[in-house]
């Protein structure tokens, strides 16, 4: 299976990309198309490939130009069809690459993926997942921004199609919550409330409302909320455990003794930091389009990258997009006045 | 100055709510109201307030009953005009008590204040503000949960009375920030696009967009959205920060290395609790009414109820209604179109 891999995108230049591609090719079957400029992606990987079996497993596929982390999604996309993030679209589109990984611009990423992919049959909007990881296992939550405004046709869509991705988390029977403000049945805005009826007389394994603070609990598989809620609930999540950090470690580092405690504790930490760290599950992948599009956090490690490139080698095995296709053309009718 | 305090709301009993009181009377030159059942409240008085001089602060009204914390807030204040929440709230009424805290049903809470004391002129809706710890100092999220669909102008008069609030910590011009998903002016939901033009062109320190990520960075003041948005990522914070806190202590739990790290570390541990926990803040005041309503979490323990009678205290010294009044009077014009 081949991947085509954005290799000039995220903060962290190519080396880091590289690396991560390099790992993923060490622990899969699977072979990388690193895309973007030839001459750097080539001296790169002379140097991090040496003497590296999995180096024979990745090629350069030559981008002229960059799509910038402030670049107008739209216009860049549009304007540079021979950026790297396009040109991976376009070896995804021709059959070269079974999926896409980027760590770049993600406005741009999530706008070359439909323009380029098109949608899957039925699927009203394509949108993003995100795995949260919680106290039992890691739950789904979609849509986390690709979508702002939404209809009860499109949350229940992601319903749908993040049920179905979470089989790669071996989920049987995937528990799906609606995200509002309160458990009851008639809790929440007028979207939630009209979404509500349509999950509870669909085929979904429904279990009602779920609040934000049973996010992190882990009794649901899936969440679905609007793009809007969702991203706000991504950056909160993500600024607040920053933040406590930074504020842990000021008082640590405020007293001798508690240095000397926080290294004896520190494997401990390192154990709680890999259970929350969103690198261990990849990256957020845009379902509901024709292929396979993951969308890494700028700042995304190599070991992060390596997992996003996993993750896109399960998806594909697993067949993912098939079952989305099936459930939502076999799946619950869907009552005209709502679409 | 009298402060009526439902002495049968929350999830901890009288107990703990009568030791708040206790310890805000031994802080603070106020008297306390304590609403609820005599018998019990005056055994549980006996008590906790022997040989204390604060004891001679508080008085007992009577409140025949209750409103539990699962009953419907519109029907309980409906039927039950003798229970405690909607006693304390007459006692505001008929100026007896100059602010009423609860840590009761928060949404009978909402519901009696809103009924009882009606709005502050020229307030469109009432809203409920809530006090987020960050890097810097506390940012005044507003609304969290008590206008679950807004109007731009609601988002607007939210900003004005939050933007008040804050004076009660010290600040001088609040920076005040839209929480959406994207930081350029064109980011978000068309509620978010058209607050966006209102907030520019008023007389508030508007600095913005501002995003999940910022905060709890503690760049901005004051952060204003929707009640569903608001009460969700309340209820996500507070989620977050206890599975987070769960999942350390077992990491933590796993070995005696790590058990010994961690008590060296507790005073560290015990100051980074303290920057980041709730009850510091005291409780969510519903702002926008005429009087001084505070909404505190059901397992507030007496120091947290504590805190909330004195930011009770605070918010009739600074005058805070008065300045929303004014505010709203003669500040910016907003066009008939949005209303």
């Amino acid at each position: 299976m081949h991947i085509a891999l954005d290799a000039m995108g995220g903060d962290h230049g190519p080396q880091e990309l590289i690396t991560g591609a390099l790992l993923a090719a060490e622990q899969a079957d699977v072979d990388i198309c690193l895309v973007g400029d030839e001459t750097i992606l080539a001296k790169h990987v002379e140097v991090l490939a040496a003497g590296r079996e999995a180096g024979r497993r990745l090629t350069i596929v030559h981008a002229p130009t960059t799509i910038g982390m402030d670049e107008n999604p739209v216009d860049a996309i549009r304007k540079k069809r021979d950026s790297s993030i396009m040109v991976a679209f376009g070896l995804a589109k021709s059959g070269q690459a079974a999926a896409v990984v980027s760590a770049g611009n993600s406005g741009a990423t999530l706008a070359a993926a439909v323009r380029t992919l098109g949608r899957l049959k039925n699927v009203a909007r394509p949108g993003l997942a995100s795995i949260f990881p919680t106290l039992k296992g890691p739950v789904v939550i979609m849509d986390v921004g690709a979508n702002v405004e939404c209809r009860p046709i499109h949350l229940y869509q992601f319903a749908v199609m993040a049920s179905a991705f979470s089989r790669l988390y071996n989920v049987d029977k995937p528990r799906v919550g609606l995200l509002t403000i309160g458990e009851e049945s008639g809790k929440g805005n007028s979207l939630v409330k009209e979404t509500y009826a349509l999950l509870h007389k669909s085929a979904l394994n429904f279990i009602g409302n779920v609040e934000g603070r049973d996010v992190f609990l882990g009794d649901v598989d899936v969440i679905v909320c609007d793009g809007f809620v969702g991203n706000i609930c991504l950056k909160i999540s993500e600024g607040l455990a920053e933040s406590a950090m930074k504020m842990l470690r000021d008082e640590i580092l405020k007293s001798t003794m508690a240095k000397i405690g926080y290294l004896l504790a520190r494997p401990a930490f390192k154990n709680f930091q890999k259970r929350v760290d969103y690198a261990e599950y990849g990256g957020a992948p845009l379902l509901g389009i024709k292929g396979i599009g993951i969308i890494c956090h700028g700042k995304s490690s190599a070991y992060a990258i390596k997992n996003a490139l996993i993750e896109a080698v399960e998806m594909e095995r697993l067949n993912i997009n098939e079952f989305i296709s099936r459930e939502l053309a076999d799946g619950v009718t869907v009552p005209a006045e709502v679409v």
